[in-house]
């Protein structure tokens, strides 16, 4: 049986990530009560029908009202709002994080706001799927995932212990870093990849219409893969490439000018760089497998939709 | 039960296509015997060991005599060395065919070595996984797959008929188009995407190496979806790129284009560019769920290594 770490949990957005935390930490057992805040109504409304918490408020000022601990869960560009907005309503003592891909910018948006009794303990846990909403929430989905945690170096070491105890009862592995770290990290891991992705789709979708459904009649020979990262959610996307501008186009740079030297490999015929880059390609696959990142099963264990 | 197509089936090439081909036509009785020739002794061991087949040679001559069809599943770049090989070897009214992942390429490099009373009806099945080898071979491969041929116009129907069959009966799907076209539809759903994949994963491996362990420990975000692709065969994959050339290069030049587009939009703080193009790939994803080309389980239904 795990103690209660916060008697009452607020959460301000309740989407795929704030649902998870949500059924996550119901189920360990770590929250008292849990209070629930989104701006559309409609979200609200099937959040409460889902029964995701226990009290559900229109008003974020209202729902972290005595609370121990509020974590933002809302796309990266509406943090600086709602922390202006709950700021002046946060109770002495409160831990106070977020769940952003992007760290430096959601501090530089939150902090100005949050008065000094409180502890800025910024958060991502590095988990999700293509899907969004609180249907999409699942209380396993940080099970075994990275949580990064990027508190300032003043902040309570009691404090983040206490939120990192949260994660961890959730099924995550908890690592510290700084905000700045994190977002070049990040930029290389997460945010250049949805970026190919989204690119390479929108290159496909804007084919002449005849070639275009044969593209997608044949994406399981590899196309198909980047549709599903291509697939995450818009707003939350947008605001990440927005927020982490620097990093993403530092690796951007670096991006585009292997992808010359490839270029010109395959104009002049030039097979050995071609190879020994693909030799060293298979073996970054393998570590990530080794690591237990990634399944070993081929195609991702994916059945009954062919392979590639 | 169904009919025995081929009396006599010789196999070219054993790797994870040549193994799937034999295990399912074999599983299918679609075949009397299969004679199995490759290059390496050690793989030809390997595939007696599997027992994938009745007859095993070193000289692919020996294997194609007497065969009433004979599949060339050797990477593209050595499809015309086996085709001069076996050539004069080849029984009046076989039919020959490949798997090469590119066509007109390899027409080119084979056709010229086939005598005039042979039936050569290039094709590609579009199935696979990024393991290689016979022992990477399974019977449902081409389970609901795709199998393109490409016969030239002058072709005997009834010969393209049998191969047809032949790929039915192993549960694929079988489409007819020229091998132009089939070059120029794969450069997109296929060549670029495993272009791009190896680009990116190359761009990660060449950073400093702090950083590149925090990449392989943080790939679940993004990142290791790519590493998949970019795991597959090095050999193959460079004679795809080499083979079919003009079409990879016309497609990665859209890509630049694009990506520029993209890129310009992130420096400006242009986030309407951004989600449009979220929007829109979001939908190119659900077309192809929609038309069973892909699972619509959250994270292609990988379980135990997290989800991003």
């Amino acid at each position: 049986m795990t103690d209660i770490i916060f008697p009452r949990l607020a959460l301000i957005g309740i989407g795929l990530i704030g649902a998870s935390i949500a059924l996550a930490s119901r189920k360990a057992g770590t929250v008292g009560s849990i209070a629930i805040s989104t701006r559309s109504p409609a979200t609200l409304k099937r959040a409460e029908e889902l029964g995701l918490g226990d009290a559900y408020f229109a008003d974020p000022a209202e729902a972290v009202r005595d609370a121990d601990c509020v974590i933002v869960c809302v796309p990266v560009g509406a943090c600086g709002a709602v922390a202006e907005a709950i700021g002046p309503h946060l109770k002495p003592g409160c831990v106070v994080s977020d769940v952003g891909s992007v760290k430096a910018a959601v501090v530089r948006a939150m902090a100005p706001h949050l008065p000094a009794h409180v502890n800025f303990v910024p958060g991502h846990p590095i988990a999700g799927t293509e899907h969004s909403g609180p249907d999409a929430g699942f209380a396993e989905l940080y099970q075994n995932r990275w949580c990064v945690l990027t508190p300032a170096p003043g902040v309570d070491p009691a404090a983040v212990d206490r939120l990192a105890r949260l994660w961890r009862a959730m099924g995550a592995n908890v690592e510290m870093m700084s905000a700045e770290h994190h977002d070049l990290v990040l930029a290389i891991t997460s945010h250049l990849p949805h970026l190919i992705a989204y690119n390479i789709v929108g290159t496909a979708s804007d084919l002449e219409s005849g070639i275009r459904s044969e593209v997608l009649k044949f994406s399981a020979s590899g196309f198909r893969d980047f549709t599903r990262i291509a697939a995450s959610d818009p707003t939350m996307w947008r605001d990440i490439f927005l927020a982490n501008k620097e990093a993403v186009l530092e690796m951007l740079g670096r991006f585009n000018e292997d992808l010359s030297t490839l270029t010109r490999a395959i104009r002049n015929g030039d097979g050995d760089t071609l190879f020994d880059l693909f030799t060293r390609t298979r073996a970054i696959r393998r570590s990530i497998v080794a690591i237990g990142q990634d399944t070993a099963e081929p195609d991702f264990g994916r059945r009954d939709h062919g392979r590639s």
